[in-house]
């Protein structure tokens, strides 16, 4: 008999201090504000002058992520991405994360380690150290809690209230990608578990697939800022879909907005799959959500700025209060915009 | 027919963001580094020249926490604590806090609400703001992934590995009575599955089952530490157990260690409660954990200042790292500790 390719180590093996130890030995301390990481009560960073940011979100299996088509490995980078990318939201730079996990006895020491992975890959490519966190047992599937702390300059540090009328709407990258890769990888799943034999073919895919399993945080926009010395008004970052962030922005600025469907970047790969899927490529690109991409307003005089910008597009204005949330489309018709869908204006 | 007295409001009816705001609109912002709290992609705290510490802690439904004996405010009230607690073991200052909480289905609003209210009290007890957070769905039972963030100054940031022999070894309060107290209502739990008709007494115990269910974090003991300034070498709240602190502290300060039965403060009714479920009552100190009290290593020189501090107890004393880590009995016997219970040694 030959033996079974795939080792699985139980985790008893290790007992909850060896496993972390174990998961977290390749992990290297690069910050000079990180004088203490893991193993003691608390990681003690070095205090700054700047403003610190901190931000935090929680994954659980069923509910953020499936397993079925989401590789280990690429849910460790995803789930520290999306963290980090609440911290450039703010303008600001991260420095350190922390992870809990919760998992049933069905993963193995080596699936931990997959994930673990692409955390330590994650925090390389974005130079952060992970500071802390535990592990823990759960009844069913896998919990992730990441903390995300960084920190900005205060005379950068970017709120989501500062937009103004007349101010000038962006958007980094494209939009409504991630969310076509999803449904893509769900109808691939549905095939698959009809027909087995079938393998899926995702080549032709790449871009969309990729934006849903792999996404990046936008650090090069914040560089840019940086070398233009420019500073948003307002900024938030493209989780639940762009109505819904510009809603928060509009919300808590006290103002209103246009948005162009014109200027709304949506990739080629994108707009023919929403075509194929008989989606409207405009509703995905406004409710996708889990783009990652930067949503900012910048003041009107800042426009040369931003048009020197690498991959930045100006998708409409800020107005005033009492004119609402409007898209207006490229046939010259209003739509009124709804935190999630948009209703048909009159 | 007469209208159900308990409200349910479905979670639903809120939503995410309304939830999220509606549960936390009663939390107040006391601490002047918190520039913003809750509603952006991140908290934003002022900077500090002390060192920043970090601490995170997830809680599981059916492994940390049963709600059959555990109010839901209770656990509110613990959840923040313990990581609280954390905070004071690097002899720091808490601040702030975020908490993400993802629940089922069958957790009502009012539910929810019940648990940030005890959130709240244990925020304002110990003077700490909430500064974020998420709710999420889960499959099943409640998660409550908890961050604390503190200062301390360099000079008086504890670690575990600074114990040195001949140190002093002490703890505050007392040990064993949190696992007496869930032993308690494990068992009333039982009587109350197969006899639901009977209604269960615990008026007689009330300090062990409140040490279980509301345990508090030691500030008052940090407090001490600085009117008498006071640096302890080593320090680590006793959360597992204390062989199991112990050794946290032996194996990163690279000592051995003895403690002696006779100086371990163990509560009279923990005492007499043991000896009632033939327990022995030194067990539940040595390996009970959930006291979070505070174990800590002071200099020989310091012994005057401990012997002035209020619910300090000395215990033993640090020993060179061949010495191994020990217990003497009462009656004179010498036993090795393990990180969990402990052996006859000769």
């Amino acid at each position: 008999m030959s033996e079974d390719p795939i080792k699985r180590t139980d985790v008893n093996e290790l007992g909850e201090f060896g496993l972390i130890d174990h998961l977290t030995r390749n992990f290297p301390v690069t910050r000079l504000s990180t004088l203490r990481a893991m193993g003691d009560d608390a990681a003690v960073l070095a205090g700054q002058q700047q403003n610190m940011l901190v931000s935090t979100d929680m994954l659980l299996e069923g509910i953020h992520f499936d397993l079925a088509y989401m590789p280990l490995k690429h849910l460790g980078y995803k789930a520290v991405v999306v963290n980090l990318s609440d911290i450039y939201a703010m303008n600001g730079t991260p420095t350190q994360i922390t992870v809990s996990i919760a998992f049933s006895n069905r993963y193995s020491v080596e699936a931990l380690e997959e994930l673990y992975e692409g955390i330590l890959s994650a925090c390389k490519k974005y130079n952060v150290d992970l500071v802390g966190g535990d592990t823990t047992s759960s009844l069913k599937g896998l919990v992730i809690s990441i903390t995300a702390i960084g920190f900005a300059d205060g005379e950068n540090t970017t709120y989501r209230d500062g937009a103004r009328p007349g101010d000038l709407i962006c958007v980094s990258g494209d939009l409504g990608a991630a969310y076509l890769g999803l449904q893509l990888l769900e109808r691939e799943k549905r095939i698959w578990m009809e027909h087995p034999e079938l393998q899926p073919d995702l080549e032709e895919q790449q871009y969309v697939v990729g934006r849903h399993l792999k996404p990046e945080a936008r650090v090069d926009i914040i560089k840019q800022f940086r070398d233009l010395k420019l500073v948003p008004t307002s900024m938030i970052d493209v989780s639940d879909g762009l109505s819904s962030e510009l809603f928060h922005i509009c919300k808590q600025s006290g103002v209103g907005a246009l948005i162009e469907e014109e200027g709304v970047p949506i990739h080629n790969e994108a707009q023919l799959l929403a075509l194929k899927f008989q989606l409207d490529p405009i509703t995905c690109a406004l409710n996708g959500g889990e783009d990652y991409e930067l949503l900012f307003t910048v003041r009107p005089e800042d426009e040369e700025k931003v048009k020197h910008m690498q991959d930045i597009y100006i998708m409409g204005e800020i107005k005033e209060p009492e004119y609402g949330i409007k898209l207006r489309t490229k046939g010259g018709n209003f739509h009124i915009l709804k935190a999630q869908g948009w209703n048909h204006f009159e």
